[in-house]
């Protein structure tokens, strides 16, 4: 890296906060993507870590003047490349910025700087009487900068929605330097292009997030788990339709595949409630009062009967929840080794049905390994690619496209939660007429003229 | 206008569905905005009423070639001058594209074409038996289209929001003739920018919306009103914030000053429940189950009792509630031959207080008549300006400023829901940086490079 840069990044950040050699850079340079599917990383990089909104503006000013790749960079934790470095580039780490403002108990909203985690904001709220963040997409080295501008889902999102439903306010620089503030903590703004939602999803490639205002919801004193299981896929999903139809919100449901599910178990050491049938569906649920928990165990139990429900288990006490959530969270570490590709596609609740018979199709027609599970209250399905050693299979980018072409098929998204990052790109096309992408692209025109940070992401 | 003009909107749209005579053109040019507010209206227009979303892309290209303005008009309702026509346009009227599509109960969503009234899906979900479409800002006659740019609110918005907060997805037709598909009914999608968000809210000045797909939701079985009242305006809003910490979720919560709604009632011949103390707060709240609803009135009696609340009744019948909802709705009739600007600003719940204590000193220091109502429960206060016969005062101009800038040292925005349109522009800049602005406006050129579509609004 360029000797200039390195001394320049000195002046605004301290010397003390810059990281040039490169074996420490490297590790700034990847994140979580599945090895199969991760870019070419360019580990010709400089850290530098700002301790103020101020020091990124600088930086922003410099290398806009002098056209350097920026690429910001949160807790790493991205599954779709947006946080890999795949140029010569200074690398923007949030990690000092992390302190948590205001909460402000009236309004309902936590600010906090960028770099401030979901551990921090789970510790924070763990010790409130009646008040949590509700988002939590599993990482809790997530930070705020990154779940905003991947727009982060996760579980939790049936009852509060995903990221974008919590940002109530941002303060961004530009990569012209400028500092600007977006939203705020009124409920309803009318006032102008609504850029605050342009910047949320936007994969770092429109400006670099510093501080956000989120907002904070009231704790329910009860919750509980509840599995069901079912011989058939189609009867799960029928039951989910008809459990959002009788007015109920849960916090979560999961669909799992029972062969998932069990080896998560086996791999783990613990126990599945249920060994009954071939999918089970996972409900989170939490109430102000526990007789309307009870209420809603037996409503939900009710529909899933009528809909040929094979087995149910009612998890109170918070040993046996927490062992659910244990083996629900090991599902991916148990398949890792295996796997190539974890597609996170997005569907219509209506077209889950069809989603789930096209991939068993496609499995079919390819002899290829999938595993379906995930978060069925939003549609947002997760196939996973899997093969041994997590080599890419001869037939993958066949086989992808048409995962690709069914979830357009049945009206969906390319990506629910992962973002396209550097990973999806070439796929846009499938979801977007020429006028959508020519509208995205300049729009990072107008944000970003010198196409300076986070190339080749998201659009 | 142009003899060429109207030679080709008979072309695309057949001559039956052009008008052209200044009288019946003229009820096309103007909106509901107060008198002293409008800006000046232009009537050397024509409207085209188009059948199709295809008939709309060819005047969009026709107009874009030759460079005409043209201005798309809904139910014509808007408060902010929005749908005004300022300079010689073609109206694109939206009133033959009145067709509901399709109800996804699975999806819960609605699909509509963009000249669909909210009395038309007033009509379908009453009937309906388990749900319903939640937003009602009011005029009935309001259209989807209009609702979705205006990003429309209203009373209902506690619980489920406004208008963005239920547009799952859009057609729209962009200033090129382009036509475009924006979002979609997944719960979560989070492929490229998000350009939906940034068509709502967007006043018509980035692309005419065809269609839409909203949201719906359960309806509860069981709902009622509650008035509640106060001596001082502090006690009130105290016990709003407290409500809310609780985990309450009313539909609407709004405050009124009482001599305000007391002189609406007696205008309509009408009693209002009660007459003690100067606020009253107005409960509109609805429950699955009978119990919840007595629970809910217990609570929030209990929490008004303890901040001083010095009455309340509870309206169980619909007769009781349709007379409390009617003598509401009559509160704006019954100032408006007085009415110069209602001024809509949102603030914070957490700076109510400082927002009342301050337009009551700038109502002192200009001895102006002033009236706030409004939507407590999501922080939208209707300051209302108003002086006899609607005659802006000589120190209008001075008044108004004070006011906003009050609002912004609230960390509100200027406009909760009636939109900036074509009479607060030159506020913006109270509100916005120069690089906010910069980034508005060049958005706006993506859209619309010749700056046809709706000019001088919103921006």
């Amino acid at each position: 890296m360029n000797e200039q840069i390195i001394k320049k990044m000195q002046e605004i950040v301290g010397e003390n906060w810059v990281v040039t050699d490169r074996d420490n850079v490297s590790t700034y340079c990847e994140d979580e993507t599945e090895k199969a599917m991760k870019p070419k990383v360019c580990t010709d990089c400089i850290v530098a870590k700002p301790a103020c909104t101020e020091e990124i503006s600088e930086i922003m000013k410099y290398a806009n003047e002098n056209k350097v790749v920026v690429v910001a960079r949160g807790g790493g934790t991205s599954l779709s490349g947006a946080a890999v470095t795949i140029m010569p580039s200074i690398i923007i780490s949030m990690e000092r910025m992390n302190k948590i403002i205001e909460v402000d108990e009236t309004s309902l909203t936590v600010e906090c700087e960028a770099g401030v985690t979901l551990g921090q904001l789970a510790e924070l709220f763990g010790k409130h009487e009646s008040l949590y963040f509700p988002i939590h997409p599993g990482d809790e080295g997530a930070q705020v900068g990154g779940l905003t501008v991947m727009n982060a889902g996760g579980v939790r999102a049936v009852r509060y929605g995903v990221m974008r439903e919590q940002v109530k306010a941002l303060e961004v620089v530009l990569p012209t330097g400028e500092i600007i503030h977006l939203g705020g903590k009124t409920i309803k703004n009318n006032s102008g292009l609504d850029l605050k939602n342009l910047i949320i999803g936007s994969e770092g490639i429109l400006g670099i997030v510093t501080k956000a205002t989120l907002a904070i919801r009231p704790k329910d004193k009860h919750t509980g788990s509840l599995i069901v299981s079912f011989d058939s896929e189609a009867d799960a999903v029928k039951s989910v339709t008809e459990i959002f139809k009788s007015g109920i919100r849960p916090l979560a449901i999961e669909y799992m595949e029972k062969e998932a599910i069990l080896r998560a178990a086996k791999d783990i050491g613990l126990t599945w409630p249920s060994d009954k049938g071939n999918i089970d569906l996972y409900f989170i649920v939490s109430e102000r009062k526990e007789d309307d928990l009870y209420e809603m165990y037996e409503t939900i139990v009710g529909i899933c009967e009528e809909n040929n429900a094979s087995d149910s288990f009612v998890a109170e006490s918070s040993r046996d929840q927490r062992t659910i959530l244990d083996i629900r969270s090991h599902v991916y570490p148990s398949m890792h080794d295996d796997l190539v590709d974890a597609i996170d596609a997005a569907v219509p609740i209506k077209n889950l049905d069809k989603y789930a018979k096209g991939i068993a199709g496609i499995g079919r027609k390819y002899k290829a390994n999938l595993s379906t599970i995930g978060h069925i209250g939003d549609g947002n399905m997760h196939t996973s690619i899997l093969n041994e050693g997590a080599v890419k299979p001869d037939y993958y980018e066949d086989l992808a496209d048409e995962i690709f072409k069914l979830v357009i098929e049945c009206e969906g998204a390319l990506t629910g939660e992962h973002g396209i990052g550097k990973v999806r790109n070439s796929k846009m096309k499938l979801q977007f007429s020429d006028a959508e992408l020519r509208l995205m692209k300049e729009i990072k025109k107008v944000f970003d003229p010198n196409n300076i940070l986070n190339p080749n992401t998201a659009i």
